[in-house]
């Protein structure tokens, strides 16, 4: 996969709907189609992940995959617009296993890349992608970024994806990140928004098992539904000139890759993650949840439709 | 407010952000500081309203101001995309007091454009409001979808707005309209969709409040989540290569004139309004409506922020 995303050119377009992402969805799907050694370990991993009983996204191999598949996927619609100078210093916050760091590193070739994770093993997957794929404009670092190892204003840009939704003090993460940043220089900030999610046909029980997610993220002190708060965030924070754009993600069967990639692959795939978490905590009954599940699926039918929104948030330091 | 429409030059863009579209609402926000004759009327309506017991909207006088304001909030981003060829035949189908069809005429001024609307009071409406802009490219006529007076394959384009929402049987209307349209025709459709609410801070009785619009509606025969059922609903009536694309409106206060013109004045107006139905209806007590009327103003303040989406399908008679 990685080389189809180094082959691909990447448009402009804030509805994923055009040419480029029809072709690298279509060749994701025939992708998937391939066997996958990691799924077999599936059953040994849900129980690993039940004696866990939290469940925190982007740290067991079926998450790694399901966070590839929804990388390669959105990766026009939300990155298609981030590009930074020749020279520039970016911090990329939180960078997990570098689902998004290919994209940074591929969109601003010239530009030096600093990314970081809590994660040990995660910082160290996203090193050996990034050296594989050939980048060599990325350094990597184990770091929290409550307290990160750099002096006030080291970096031009800071870019942070799906991250803020894991933290229980999103504003003071936002303020220790602001503090790293120079004084003009841009904070991106990328993330979803559950609460935005709606299909046809309509079924109660899906959005009772999508609560569950929500639920099970705010009780690890997250918070699902960030996407729609980044205004008020940043503007929490003092940041300046904030710019919102939500990015939708709207699909009908005229877009099999995008009923194969998102809602059935990555939404839909996320949702069904936290089965036996949402049990185990009593958010939900088994029936109720299946129920739920297969109304997903019902809506990823000829006739069904799905939508979700993510949101992208570029502010200012003054 | 008419001059302003004509005016105004309609740019581009899926989401609600142009330039255009500022200074449309700022001089409608300005407008509407004006006293309202209209307004007066505001408590013998609302009598009149609950004597009804069903409330349909766009007949009555405090909808028709609501309506003339979404409609002109809206046009950069629901109509920038629609424009006639010189000589093509277009029907409108539901024009209402023509808060659609100004757009309609000024955007395609050399097709010939017939207006069609069920009520009588409407289509005269309608007709002065054309007149009086000076547009001569429309002419109106009363009718019923259902059964309209006009040959088989008599249009080449059909447009119809915020209509199917209203109707029990839209499918059997969509045929209907399929029947008048010419092979290679289009047909372009717009509905709202009230599912695709949300906002910051959530509030819970908010959405408690809008579903008794959406459960009014749905009493009345129509169906206010419909927007999401279009790319179904012209696939079940046999049309082809059909798009659709979501147009939303994200309002945070970094666009006042959206928090004014939509958020506050078109949605929040539009819940207030059902707020005798609702409570007669048995849907909802007082207060919690009250306290949902007050957390959608609330997302209106400074720090928060309100999404909704409208749908644009555009398809083709085969």
């Amino acid at each position: 996969m990685r080389e189809l995303f180094n082959e691909e050119k990447i448009g402009t377009g804030e509805i994923l709907n055009c040419r480029e992402a029809a072709y690298l969805n279509q060749a994701l799907a025939a992708d998937r189609k391939k066997p996958r050694p990691l799924k077999s370990s599936g059953s040994a991993e849900r129980k690993m992940r039940s004696m866990n009983k939290k469940y925190v996204h982007g740290y067991d191999l079926r998450e790694n995959i399901r966070l590839q598949d929804q990388a390669s996927t959105l990766i026009e619609l939300l990155h298609a617009d981030t590009s930074y100078t020749a020279g520039s210093k970016v911090l990329e916050a939180g960078c997990g296993v570098g689902a998004q760091t290919i994209t940074l590193a591929r969109n601003s070739p010239h530009a030096h890349i600093t990314s970081i994770d809590i994660s040990e093993s995660s910082v160290s997957e996203a090193k050996k992608k990034i050296e594989e794929a050939g980048f060599i404009n990325v350094r990597f670092q184990q770091g929290d970024i409550f307290n990160l190892a750099f002096e006030p204003e080291s970096f031009d840009h800071i870019f942070v994806c799906f991250v803020l939704e894991h933290l229980a003090r999103p504003v003071e993460a936002l303020d220790c990140l602001k503090n790293l940043l120079k004084v003009g220089g841009t904070i991106t900030a990328i993330e979803g928004d559950h609460g935005s999610t709606y299909f046809y046909p309509d079924n109660d029980a899906a959005y009772r098992a999508i609560q569950c997610q929500v639920e099970l993220q705010k009780r690890a002190g997250g918070n699902a539904n960030i996407g729609r708060e980044l205004y008020p965030l940043l503007n929490q924070v003092g940041f300046s000139s904030i710019h919102v754009s939500p990015r939708m993600v709207y699909v009908d069967s005229s877009k099999p890759w995008l009923v194969e990639g998102f809602t059935k692959n990555t939404f839909t795939a996320m949702i069904e993650g936290v089965r036996e978490s949402s049990i185990e905590a009593g958010l939900i009954d088994e029936k109720t949840f299946d129920d739920g599940i297969k109304g997903l699926y019902r809506a990823a039918e000829t006739d069904g439709v799905f939508c979700y929104t993510f949101f992208k948030a570029i502010a200012t330091k003054q």
